[in-house]
């Protein structure tokens, strides 16, 4: 492709994007497409001859846009919200451009001493202690990995690395924990069999009482308890553990302490929900996810650690190829992680810090608490609806309760979500929170208002109403 | 960011890159900063007040890229290549542009579907055996990584998962394959004192007959040989492992067989260059990354392999909030690998592949070829140099040699390469090759013709030759 019509096409596709945020809402959210429509609307072969740019950009837009579910709707309540945002934007076709692998400091010097002082801002904006260290990751579940893979080592003196993991070591998590801990725990050899299930409160968050019991009823049997995962903002419910009892805890019987933040994290940046996170002075590392609530695009996961050397002593490597006369004085990341090769990440994150500003990040999450406590009060007013798991954040836990049976009402709530999802109109999500099956209504879109969240609102209720008036005559 | 000022700074970024990468070569190649430089010109604290895109943009170009080492450049000869190419970035915009986040098929049903055929096209492309199945990864020490695992949970009747890795395995590699293995095998729980490193032979490939008897002897003495990651195209010679009598000793001892393929894999689209893949069906995983040699942007990284299933077994989760009605009928690549979160990787390599097809792709690796062939002669003719290792790709592994101790020379060739960096108009790297220190010529850029080859010529020539001329005066 020459230069112009690259130029030419990078200015459609510029329009393309805008124009595309700007009316994503005339999409419908989720896909409506089965499975296998895509996959055979393509050729079994790859062409032998190069296309045009004009038919490629025609097949995006008339085979694989209609096959995306469109995660930047204002009406996507679904998991958690996964933002972009212009300056984000902007910052990925940059990086793109210079297309540099950021794997040592020597390969993109600039990349390196960016994403350490970005992560120095984003440790001070959240109120993280003085001194802990941050770098990048892809996601929350390679991070809670690495930091199981740490406290292994610190658990073994380091010896697993090389003798091979020999020790049963255990694991504590609470029970509402995410499915990352236990893909963690399988990958870095600890085994499911050895996670200890903390139960937690009627607030789904872990019970430090329990979980210093099964600390040391493990200790009486001689079996070695290494690394509690603490969660801050479950993906269930937003369940909040708390740091200071656990951190405690971990602090008197020697664990490691790693928090997963990786939706709520981005919240410690208003006062008014640095409570989240007292007693985080304890916690060996600490994970959230910009990529999440932080308007930047996926993937970007922020882990800080507060003892560097530990992390690095897990992963270092040193072949010849890779050494550089400057290894003594700067940070090499590929140390900080499982990969060697790297992408430039710390750019977006310092375009939309630097864009929105402190106050216009605080502003965007403060809509969304906002919006959350609206849709809370709605439900909370209305007969058929109960709220089922406290509104921290921007993440409401609510079902349909007309005071039918438990087994029953998880029948309806299901058929119930099935068709709100259905109308094309909002994407919703749902868990199971102390055997309930409930529906969660993640806020979180960087462009979703008040009149999305209404609109939404109106579908559950008149669905709802279908589904009793249907069932009241069938049963 | 309003729309329209989205839109002009998107155009504006656009004939950034478009003209960056038309002038890229005005660049030195390598960053001409000192550690903290970068850092110490960013500001300590996050700005309150979001700030204007022209004052962000500004800084960009003066502050971030001066510290930038550019791997886009024609004369970039370092490591391996890590390309792009206006297709790919073209997609990078759209995929960043839609934010979609493709974790599971219901959150992008065309994403995984896309990534599913393009995956079945470069298998065809490659010759892989028919069946096997591909997946994006993000790096190769990833896929290394995932191998290893799903080799550990083979040997162990799939119970490391759920007991816990209790057990002593056995790795098997070359002495020439790369560091991710070490890495890889201290993350899974083996043990860098559990890797066996065959010796390679003099064109730096592993000796199947050692391979043999190390199996041999760990069996004799009750030790469990369990994986062997063979590489085609080593990152220190682009050494290529025999796979045809490598998989055949995995099939009579049962040992899983990964290939790292890296670099190399790409060249296998050439029909004169499937040799190197003879042998491959007995192969149970193979990778290699678009992301270097078929002008994909990082990150993307390509896995096949023959039984997913026992890949998703090493890996799946299935709590509630991540089922969905069609997980039975669709691909959840999430439980193909360690993330769950994943981005939009296939639509770049659609778009790179479809943009230039089959031939022009094959055009680009034969070009770098015959340019690492013509280097090679030159090498070859002159008296004070050698190659030190076949040149069966684009990688020309050579180094000064006037005949001087072993030891004299290692300590002339590192001055030698330190020289030619700083001129900043090429860049190389080195490695050791049978205790010498080498220099690593690796021809691949986009855009590298003849003339750049030849100037990287004249230079190392001139720079020996000053080196020389002082050496003799000093020694």
């Amino acid at each position: 492709m020459d230069k112009e019509t690259f130029r030419k096409f990078g200015h459609e596709f510029v329009d393309w994007v805008v124009d595309y945020l700007d009316s994503v809402e005339d999409y419908p959210v989720r896909a409506q497409i089965k499975p296998g429509e895509t996959l055979n609307r393509l050729p079994d072969s790859a062409p032998l001859v190069g296309e045009s740019m004009e038919h490629i950009f025609k097949d995006f837009r008339e085979i694989i846009l209609p096959g995306m579910t469109h995660w930047q709707h204002p009406s996507w309540f679904a998991y958690f919200p996964a933002n972009n945002s212009p300056p984000s934007i902007l910052a990925e076709l940059l990086t793109a451009g210079m297309g540099a692998q950021c794997m040592i400091w020597e390969t993109s010097p600039a990349a390196a001493e960016l994403e350490e002082k970005v992560l120095e801002w984003l440790r001070q904006m959240l109120g993280l202690p003085e001194g802990m260290n941050g770098v990048i990751q892809d996601t929350a579940s390679t991070t809670t990995l690495v930091a199981l893979l740490t406290a292994r080592e610190k658990a073994t003196g380091f010896k697993s690395n090389r003798k091979g993991f020999q020790e049963k070591l255990f694991v504590y998590v609470s029970e509402e924990a995410h499915s990352s801990v236990e893909k963690g725990a399988k990958i870095a050899g600890y085994g499911t069999d050895n996670i200890r299930r903390i139960p937690a409160d009627e607030n789904f968050a872990m019970i430090p009482a329990h979980l210093e019991a099964a600390i040391v009823a493990d200790k009486k049997r001689n079996l070695k308890p290494a690394c509690v995962v603490a969660t801050v903002g479950t993906t269930s419910s937003s369940g909040i553990d708390p740091l200071k009892p656990i951190g405690e805890i971990c602090r008197s019987y020697g664990l490691y302490l790693h928090v997963d933040a990786a939706y709520a994290g981005t919240a410690a940046i208003l006062p008014e929900k640095k409570w989240m996170l007292e007693g985080v002075e304890h916690v060996d590392s600490f994970n959230f996810n910009p990529h999440k609530w932080m308007l930047t695009n996926f993937d970007c996961s922020v882990h800080f650690v507060k003892d560097p050397g530990s992390l690095i002593r897990t992963f270092e490597i040193h072949p010849e190829y890779l050494k550089t006369d400057v290894d003594a004085l700067v940070k090499n990341y590929r140390d900080w992680g499982i990969q060697l090769g790297r992408r430039f990440r710390a750019l977006k994150l310092w375009f939309v810090i630097r864009s929105y500003g402190i106050e216009g990040l605080q502003k965007v999450v403060r809509k969304h608490i906002h919006l959350a406590e609206l849709f809370k009060g709605w439900i909370e007013e209305h007969e058929l609806f109960e709220i089922v798991a406290p509104v921290h954040l921007s993440l409401v836990c609510f079902r349909l309760n007309d005071s039918r049976s438990e087994e029953e009402l998880n029948i309806l709530n299901r058929e119930l979500i099935e068709r709100i999802n259905q109308t094309g109109k909002v994407l919703l999500t749902q868990t199971t929170l102390k055997g309930k099956f409930v529906l969660r209504m993640a806020i979180g879109s960087r462009t979703t208002e008040e009149r999305h969240v209404h609109q939404a609102w109106e579908i559950i209720v008149s669905m709802a109403k279908d589904i009793l008036g249907k069932n009241n005559v069938n049963i």
